[in-house]
């Protein structure tokens, strides 16, 4: 039986690599007939650190309807495209097991109020950059943390066969654990990096960013404080430090004039301050100017 | 009498200009020579807004020993020189009233510690550009705003001579609150459009500028409240709009390299909030990304 990967983006494509290159079946499910082309001709190319290449055999379309019944599908559209990518699975009466890619926190809540029996969150730290339809470079190796969400959690496990030194995987009870984590991590890098247009090392090297990394640090530990033990500030630091010289997320797409992605990881955590009444005004801050600026780089 | 402006950029130079083409005797102090003697040959040409060109004579010196018993002083210095430059004039013992005519307040602590025994403030919302040392546009006409600061406030009564259509001038009691003020309406457009990186008007068109707008106005008035009444919000609001297409002075500075007038603008009105036990948490952050940036660029 295949997986399904739906969304051939850095990451659809990344993880398609690395499950194809294990054996699976990798089925891609892409909106646009000439990628779906391009990948079943001539597969996925993934281009390692050390410069060489690993191609790939994967099937792809474009017709949700032609799918045959998968393992488990992996969902790795973009958050602002996922409502009304589920709204397609439940009108197909979705049974199979869904794994959840998407950066950001935003797309707990939407799996939660499908109807699918079996789902699971994962988080993908590699660094991916998309170099057209077919090709990804694989830029930094990291972790693939898979989390549990609702039903049978062993359904993923086949993910496993994929493990290597190029692609750990690590696997989480509690989901929602491993999406708040990487979440926050997101919140105390990107928007600041984003509006100020720094790299990630300016965080901890620059004495101005420094005071408001640790004040941002501190509300986000005072309105989730069952958070503190499993992410102390010096880790948080010791990625900005790993990632000096990068540009966060959020700051390439700002450079790129793509849109940011402000509410699933930014909004999302605000309100989920919220449900428990607490407020994050330095985040809610950094919310209003980084949607001030989104996509308005033309000025 | 003459009157000596120390400080020939945009604004010693557009002050000259106006005071001698009223007849008045002026004498620059300037710090390079070569500027003291253009100035001295050709005199100061003021460009103006409808493209003809006013010339006038002057007197220049770099020689501060060489200085005449003035009628009064302008002092133009920048704010970051002014510290040292009192300092010449405390050696001097100069017993002339002294005009201030800094950006924003922090001169106002500065000129109390002195032993002068007559001084005022002015602001200028004048348009100026310098475009070499001798010559200065002006690219919008604006009101000279002169309050009393220490001593006789009368012995500045000759600056109304240069009153005219093009140099509106307006005296005011209390230079303290003239200051205020303009440094209020600067706290509410600099910092932000500076950040971002946006024109004025931006602060009015974009909906999460204008949020942020609205929380500082009121942060600003919690911490300043005998201001409300001569600075309401549309006040500040009319001001965006009739600078709409303009990039604040912080702005500037900062797309052009130079650094940011942060210290007299900004934290000299956290401070003052500070000494009357209010916090202004918004612009304490916009202050934090502000020093975070400034002259940052070449990154």
């Amino acid at each position: 039986m295949a997986v399904i990967i739906a969304g051939a983006g850095s990451v659809g494509l990344l993880l398609g690599s690395f499950l194809a290159e294990a054996g699976l079946d990798v089925m891609m499910l892409v909106r646009r007939k000439e990628q779906a082309k391009l990948l079943a001709q001539k597969g996925i190319e993934r281009v390692n650190e050390d410069g060489t290449k690993t191609v790939v055999r994967v099937n792809a379309t474009t017709d949700i309807a032609e799918l045959p019944v998968a393992h488990f599908w992996i969902v790795a559209v973009k958050f602002s495209d996922l409502r009304g990518f589920l709204a397609q699975l439940k009108e197909r009466n979705m049974q199979e097991p869904v794994l959840f890619v998407q950066n950001g926190i935003g797309h707990l809540a939407l799996a939660t109020e499908t109807d699918l029996p079996h789902y699971a969150f994962a988080t993908v730290e590699h660094g991916a950059l998309r170099s057209d339809d077919r090709v990804v470079r694989h830029n930094g190796i990291g972790m693939l943390t898979v989390g549990a969400g609702r039903g049978d959690a062993t359904l993923f496990n086949r993910i496993e066969e994929a493990r290597s030194e190029r692609f750990p995987i690590s696997r989480h009870a509690d989901g929602e654990h491993v999406l708040m984590r990487k979440v926050i991590i997101n919140c105390m890098i990107n928007p600041l990096t984003a509006i100020l247009q720094v790299r990630n090392g300016e965080l901890l090297t620059n004495q101005h960013c420094r005071g408001l990394f640790a004040g941002l640090y501190e509300e986000l530990m005072a309105a989730f404080p069952e958070m503190r033990p499993y992410l102390p500030l010096e880790t948080v630091q010791t990625v900005c430090k790993n990632t000096a010289q990068n540009h966060s997320s959020m700051l390439v797409d700002r450079l790129s004039g793509r849109q940011m992605e402000i509410a699933t990881i930014v909004t999302a955590i605000i309100q989920r301050a919220y449900a428990v009444n607490k407020t994050l005004p330095l985040l809610s801050t950094f919310e209003k100017m980084l949607y001030a600026v989104d996509r308005k780089e033309e000025r």
